[in-house]
């Protein structure tokens, strides 16, 4: 029992605790590949075994941690699991894990420089590190007009760059009386859903939202951009954003940032580039192309939580201009005021995004960097390419698979020639077998399966593993 | 030296360096009073610290440990301090800490129910079971019209809330063609900042929010609520919005939920309370009554992590009538299609809140609730509140300061009777002394001391101490 005058973890007990879940982690790890990828819990059957009333008296740590194993284990599906290939990875690692750890043992809050100076100074670093280690833009390093920092995800990094672009065209106007222009905003058709989001947050509008063409690559056609901005100019809008995107969701697209950025500048419009996944791939020079022109865009993100072994959430969103950023999220409330602000020596990262409180999330960040080193961590990039490239074309040697689309990285859109309700089908039997995970998109309104590679303990044999089990699985329906 | 065919950390590794970092976060609390609270770092002093090139060869773990203690800690202002007495808490707790570790560990993301069924089921139990601990309006509940759901902070909440009653009003239509209509919002003019910015970005325009006058308890007057309403009313423009406040962050005043509340359905708008930390005050009965009238409210918030020793982030926010939220933040891309959304019997978070992706925050929240149980929970809260009032009376019974306004829980406003000057003078003395943190606001033009009494290990004898040293430094000023 617990001391009536405290009800507090002691130092003491959390030492004993919080071993038992350093250890707990670690047997998950050893044993990760024995649960089915996909839960297959049915809807409210995780609910069901929690008591409905909720608990008065306080619990032995013990126990609670006991229910890991036998009420939440059942309902997760196992992200990080060398079998999974769904979605985009998140992948995690033992440093980013031990880093956040820190971070939530310090607890500290971080929205003004003086609450926590580290908590800003190694972000502002770090993120300086990644201009350089992936070639970035100088304008995004802190030193010039630019800087980086660390959001949730690259949907509030997405808001973040169109209420930017809006007041930019607007004259800072919108943020003062609200949206009165007719405003137009680009992606192309295989954009991410979170551009349609913050279109629609920002108060512009989804009818507002023009989706360009693709070519048979799935890349935005710059000309198709080109006649729409002239079109939009011709009927008395105003375009004022465009979002290419360098690996997109469905298929691993890679929008032609140079042309696109050519026709933002000539035409002024705000140009954000998402590279969610694919951009860490930047960390290998043979792979920096795919960000040629980036020097054009406005604004850039990529997710270490995605495919740079940091545990989720780790969005890291650059701007070139960071005045108008800053201008654009700017609040200063008198119990917020201090002297280190009033300077303007030190960076306030509460005015580069929507929340005003934040953690120091650049701690796991700066440990993966450590840890992996830049080499590391390349040689897991390249790896995870050499095995798609690797499946790709296996899938091609195929008579009964085809590509969809030329995997440019670790993503490979495929399909069993048997058209779309044999796919469907497929994708579900493999998925309830609970030995791998994938998921599926549209392409040309064809169902196409959609195969990830980038867990961080995805080996080769989890590769042949799966291509074996999706010809076997398909050869018996 | 790490072997060349894998830089990742290993499951035995993960064991041996995540046991030392418990020990180094039990070291941290145990001797967490030795360091000056404020960080007495120059800017730029952490960063100058740090190597220049990025790292190109990995590191050892604990080279990287080290680092924490000789680069970090002292770039740290200590939130987790008992003497920590600043802004608000930003409290935390070992079942806390522990929980977001497995949260990491499992590094699952939770952005549809499929994705983990537990993250998602987790997360409406708990937040059910606090409606029933705090008694919240039963809409608030799953089962009932409503249903809550974790945010980062309560600025995301309060704009989460603001783009709902942005749609509600135009009947979705400012999501489909833009903010059109002159929409007016009111808060009163102690409202936190996160409204404005809430209403910035929701393209309604800081120039249409009213900050309505407040009493000499700094509460909102309904009387000129309702007189502002009629006067845009009779203007031509459509007010849709209110934000109340149980604890505004300035002085802790409590705006008349009851009152507002009937001005609000009377006149068709939507009204938020925010209690971001002063809602916590709801777990005991006796403070309960500070919600009278949320019956009345479309939605509510309140964090955990402030004052309920839980770490940053978890803000629950609840509505009453979840199909305006979900619609107003819903996409469903190709990608994310699954059977358990089509049947409607699951919730997807993705559709409440901002981003799209999110990690298993209820872990903590959950671990929180079951390792104090409502008992525990309770006895500190009523601590932290007694200790404040016990602070308060001091001040009463001295000549020298003076209440600028009772304290109705947990934050004192104070001042020297000696003037504004010497009260910043006091601040920044006490604050350079290392042994406390404290910040300040003004009210009514008056600087005005804040004691802010919430930290998980703040005792009787920090508090004693602290005025012991807040008389002594006033006297040698």
């Amino acid at each position: 029992m617990k001391e009536s005058h405290s009800f507090h973890m002691t130092p003491e007990e959390f030492r004993y605790h919080g071993k038992k879940v350093i250890d707990w982690i670690a047997d998950y790890y050893e044993k990760i590949e024995s649960f089915p990828v996909l839960s297959p819990v049915e809807p409210g059957e995780i609910r069901s075994q929690l008591p409905n009333d909720p608990p008065l008296k306080g619990e032995e740590f013990s126990s609670i941690l006991k229910d890991m194993e036998s009420v939440i284990l059942p309902g997760v599906t196992h992200w990080q699991s060398p079998n999974f290939f769904a979605f985009f990875p998140a992948n995690a690692s033992g440093p980013s894990i031990l880093g956040d750890l820190l971070s939530s043992g310090l607890g500290v809050q971080g929205m003004i420089w003086a609450t926590s100076p580290a908590c800003t100074e190694v972000e502002t670093h770090v993120l300086d590190w990644l201009v350089e280690i992936m070639a970035l833009p100088r304008a995004f390093k802190s030193e010039s007009t630019g800087g980086g920092v660390i959001q949730d995800t690259a949907s509030s990094a997405a808001l973040s760059a169109i209420l930017s672009a809006r007041e930019k065209i607007a004259g800072f106007s919108a943020n003062k009386s609200g949206v009165v222009d007719k405003l137009v905003a680009y992606t192309s058709s295989q954009t991410h859903s979170s551009v349609e989001k913050g279109v629609k947050i920002a108060g512009i509008g989804a009818d507002n939202l023009r989706a360009i063409s693709v070519d048979s690559t799935f890349a935005m056609d710059p000309q198709a951009l080109k006649q729409q901005i002239k079109k939009d100019k011709e009927d008395g809008t105003t375009p004022f954003f465009v979002c290419a995107t360098i690996g997109t969701t469905s298929s691993n697209a890679i929008d032609p940032i140079k042309k696109i950025g050519e026709i933002c500048k000539e035409e002024g419009l705000w140009l954000h580039v998402d590279a969610a996944m694919s951009g860490t791939a930047a960390l290998c020079p043979e792979f920096q192309h795919l960000h040629e022109g980036l020097h054009l865009a406005d604004s850039y993100c990529f997710n270490p939580h995605k495919w740079m072994f940091t545990n989720f959430d780790c969005n890291c969103f650059f701007v070139a201009d960071r005045s108008i950023l800053i201008k654009t999220m700017s609040i200063l409330p008198e119990y917020l005021k201090n002297k280190a602000t009033e300077s303007g020596a030190v960076i306030d990262y509460r005015d580069w995004h929507v929340p005003l409180g934040r953690r120091f999330r650049a701690l796991k960040l700066w440990f993966v960097l450590r840890y992996y080193g830049v080499e590391g961590l390349q040689y897991h990039i390249r790896e995870h390419v050499r095995l798609a490239q690797e499946f790709a074309s296996w899938i091609e040697g195929s008579n009964e698979f085809e590509l969809v689309v030329r995997p440019p990285l670790n993503l490979i859109c495929f399909r069993h020639i048997a058209g779309d309700e044999f796919n469907r089908k497929l994708m579900e039997s493999l998925n309830s077998s609970g030995k791998l995970y994938l998921t599926h998109t549209m392409l040309n309104d064809i169902f196409v399966l959609r195969f990830s590679i980038g867990q961080t303990n995805t080996e080769k044999k989890h590769v042949e593993r799966a291509w074996e089990l999706i010809k076997t699985t398909a050869k018996k329906l």
